[in-house]
């Protein structure tokens, strides 16, 4: 069976850096099949760059390999990393965009394995002070969808660098979530997990100006036009607009608040 | 031989969507190659979806499973298909998108099954109100892709909906013909086919006060800067600029009619 | 081993003219994986597309085939052409988008096959006169990376077109660099080889009215904001900006002289 890696970085699509990847990747692992997850992560957005992750990786085959790198402290002493967390493995810079994986990992008790990648002969020989993402990442990450068992990649660690995720605080009137995501659509997406409504039905929402009464089934359960309050495809409650961009109606940017009011 | 699988949305290439309905399909087919079409449809708008997939599918190998999701209607009552037309296979939503395909192939006689998708044992085992491309989409175009044969994933249906694409109509003196595309160089698309242009030099085309007297065999054939009408890759009538947007310098927007008028 | 092909062009990914080409491709080399390397070269930037070919090539396995069509002079006289340079193959419009990787070649005496492709058994049978990526350069390559011998794509040529791209020039204090590449991050690359700059620490770079004074190891060696010069991944100078875009900082523009003085 084919190896299976994915990609997440800051490249953008412009400058070849995401193919040069590739290139590099093919050599050590011929057969490998490799998905983009996104490469338009805004530069440098270790935040965003987790998130995008963390939506992605538990829908890949057993064995994948996640290779992501959104990696300002590039050149300097910050640690390229290898994990493995269940049945998935990861290659990325210790930088925290890995925090809402582990933190899911941990919480359901799989087995979790981390290295800092110290062994140089699984990156390329000639290093370069600005480009880790083909010379140490894409290089360890193909070793390790050949085969090359993660812990001789290098040395186990236990101190990963975690970074803060938006979480939703409990309220008086129910709860104060926030937006942790604007997708192409303009959707909003936010850090309150469904499963803290219980009854759909009897929930007011308020972003700014904006009031939401209930949540519907989907987008097209109200008229064109309407914000809508919905479950999204992960499970957390996401304001939208029917036929349109709930971001741009609303102005929204992320971390704004969103309060979300039981009724009686 | 390897499954062929293409992907259209209008999903971008920012959020993860895509590269996540590829994490799906290769759970279940794991050695397929799989080519991105567009992800870059603009949101919801059904009919450029149609065109990009409609250009692109005689181009690819028989049996190959063309997955398309511009889907306004997501977690409302509109069907799922399958559809077989002539040797190629197609999983959309049931919302007109197919409709230049299959038009074209039954114009041409080609073998032509289509199902309701309803077999949910081709699904994930939860399936999202609103991603339906990773939920149901893909992993149903994943079976079929390995061999499950259509006419298991769902019941045969007659009726799939369709909409009106843009079509030219004949005049006194020729035709009127409307944009249909306009593409990343600027390049204008019609909907009037080549063959009704029978001598290539004795006509004149119209575009608001833009006047092209000619066809030309290709762009190099006039001074950098010229408006130029010529035969495009689809065999339509196109209307480009040398070095330069069609688009930009005539403002030109899909649905703008040009009159194309034959001489004596 | 499945051949690799990559693919370099100023398509866009949104039209879908890069999917069809993977469709033409797949139906001769039904097992190839294929990299994009960029579509976002500016249109018709020939220049711009052969430093992205450039960059990349070097990272790539021995006899893959990089297909590369940034071509304004699509269904003129232009030659299509293929190359052998070394291990790697290419199939190209002659118009100097291959020079960089050419001269390469040459100067580290490898070795060189030019070839004119003129047997059209190895393109569709229908060519259309506007879009030859999909017509002849995607089949050719195709058939390339599966064995057909270059030779027998068409004539031995020694003529392939040449374009000048940048080069620094020596001054009495130290070298006139010019800026080649703006990547998406605004980081400036200049045409000045590193190996002209000994020793790194004693030097001065202005750009315009920005002075900056020796060079670091990488961008997390100064503070967020700064102007920085270091090396690049391809082992040029390169300015940047510490967590921002140098780009947008100075204004630069590509072929804007950078003046590098070297101090007692």
């Amino acid at each position: 069976m084919s190896p299976i890696i994915s990609l997440t970085t800051d490249f953008g699509n412009q400058d070849g850096f995401v193919g040069v990847m590739k290139g590099v990747i093919w050599r050590i692992a011929p057969d490998a099949h490799i998905a983009d997850i996104t490469h338009e992560i805004p530069p440098q957005n270790v935040r965003l760059g987790g998130y995008a992750l963390w939506r992605t990786v538990p829908f890949f085959p057993p064995e994948s390999v996640h290779i992501a790198v959104i990696d300002p402290g590039v050149g300097t002493q910050r640690r390229p990393i290898g994990l493995r967390i269940g049945n998935q493995y990861f290659i990325v810079p210790d930088n925290g965009l890995i925090t809402p994986i582990l933190q899911d990992g941990e919480q359901s008790g799989q087995v979790i394995e981390i290295v800092h990648l110290t062994n140089t002969k699984y990156w390329l020989s000639n290093v370069s002070q600005t480009f880790h993402g083909r010379d140490i990442f894409a290089p360890a990450g193909a070793h390790l969808a050949v085969g090359v068992p993660l812990t001789e990649l290098g040395d186990p660690i236990n101190d990963p660098i975690r970074i803060e995720f938006s979480q939703p605080n409990k309220t008086a009137l129910g709860w104060e979530a926030h937006i942790t995501i604007i997708d192409v659509f303009g959707n909003l997406t936010t850090d309150l997990p469904a499963k803290h409504l219980e009854n759909l039905k009897e929930v007011t929402l308020r972003l700014g100006k904006h009031i939401i009464d209930g949540l519907v089934h989907s987008y097209g359960h109200k008229n064109p036009g309407d914000l809508v309050a919905l479950v999204d495809s992960e499970n957390f409650i996401e304001i939208g607009r029917v036929n349109g961009s709930a971001a741009s109606l609303t102005g929204a940017k992320i971390g704004d608040v969103v309060e979300v009011i039981f009724h009686e």
